[in-house]
């Protein structure tokens, strides 16, 4: 990463290689706590649809639970230094609720569709509402490219 | 990782590839939670000691504060495949009070001594409780390498 330093991406690049890599990548690291504040951790595959992150796990693991009651998260992508971060409001869904464009994408993008493994496994749909986006130290200034929801470019 | 596949690696095995990763990897996801459950995630840089994870940051960013308060965190090392997930339990630490060999350590690994960062940098040792290792699916039984402080062969 060490070539981007004294070069700091401006917000519309980096909103840009943000929903590059939200297009592309498989895995993200998904943060919740339950109603004690105790914190949790995993990694699961996910699908962006444009304007969604949608994550699917059982609804009685740990991450399903808080998910469901507490309807937050904070999502990272898997690098250390080229980093994004995801703050979200998250919904629940049972796979009938869920747009069959977006099962079937996940589907073939994880090669495993959760309509074969019934309904212990339910949808989280996370809208973004923060994003953040920094590689190393010269890009902290300006790593809040959404705040509330909207963009920090307008959009 | 694929090399990896049917051939799961036993408790030993997982356990040497964590303390391995451990003592050689730079930054480290680290969850905590608000006494709202709201859910935090960020990479720090960290230093291994043998028994504990340290970290460093500001006592009043939403990290520093969440581990103040709430004394626990969920941190995973950086790969989303070559899962290593480790619960612990935290206390806070101004510098005058860790280890200088901690201290210096963290230093030569990181290029920042926090020492010259002034107080309102504060230090976390994390003590492992519970710790899950695994790479894809063939490694899911048998990923709780540790539970409640003891590493599963025994030690």
């Amino acid at each position: 990463m060490t070539e981007n330093e004294g070069t700091p991406r401006d917000t519309a690049r980096r909103k840009r290689d943000v929903l590059a890599r939200l297009e592309k990548e498989m895995d993200v690291w998904v943060a919740s706590a339950d109603g004690d504040g105790r914190p949790h951790l995993v990694p699961l595959t996910f699908l962006w649809d444009g304007e969604h992150v949608w994550l699917c796990t059982r609804r009685t693991n740990p991450t399903g639970r808080n998910l469901a009651a507490g309807g937050r998260t904070r999502l990272a992508l898997g690098d250390t230094r080229d980093v994004v971060l995801v703050d979200g409001g998250v919904t629940t869904h049972p796979s009938d609720d869920v747009p069959v464009a977006v099962i079937e994408a996940f589907a073939a993008k994880s090669g495993w569709d959760p309509r074969k493994s019934g309904p212990a496994y339910v949808w989280f749909r996370v809208r973004p509402v923060a994003v953040e986006a920094w590689i190393e130290e010269p890009e902290i200034v300006g790593r809040r490219i959404m705040r509330d929801g909207v963009w920090a470019d307008g959009t």
